[in-house]
């Protein structure tokens, strides 16, 4: 399976947000996320890097 | 594997961009983009949306 994992990146350490995620779409200031079991979940911030290959999706809280 | 292939999203349509990218990072109002042979690629423009189960990255410019 190719799906990844998303992470909120915060104070230099890794926090599991959402497993298996298949969709990703970004919305003005919040970025919605979608797994592979339905779950949805909508975070406030952006996308700090995507590796496909470590199936690792890292978001972080945009700073105001 | 797991890597997917970013297209541009222009006018309904959609032209590959960049094969096989592993790594995504989004750079202020650019997305820099690393494919599994270390091509490397900067689009000007942001993420419309990502399915990693069909593998597509899909970009789209940003309209000022």
């Amino acid at each position: 399976m190719c799906e990844a994992n998303a992470y909120i990146y915060k104070n230099g350490k890794e926090e599991l947000y959402l497993e298996n995620v298949d969709l990703l779409i970004p919305e003005g200031s919040k970025i919605y996320l979608r797994n592979l079991f339905g779950e949805q979940k909508t975070f406030e911030g952006h996308v700090k890097e995507i590796s496909l290959l470590k199936h690792k999706i890292l978001l972080e809280e945009t700073k105001e």
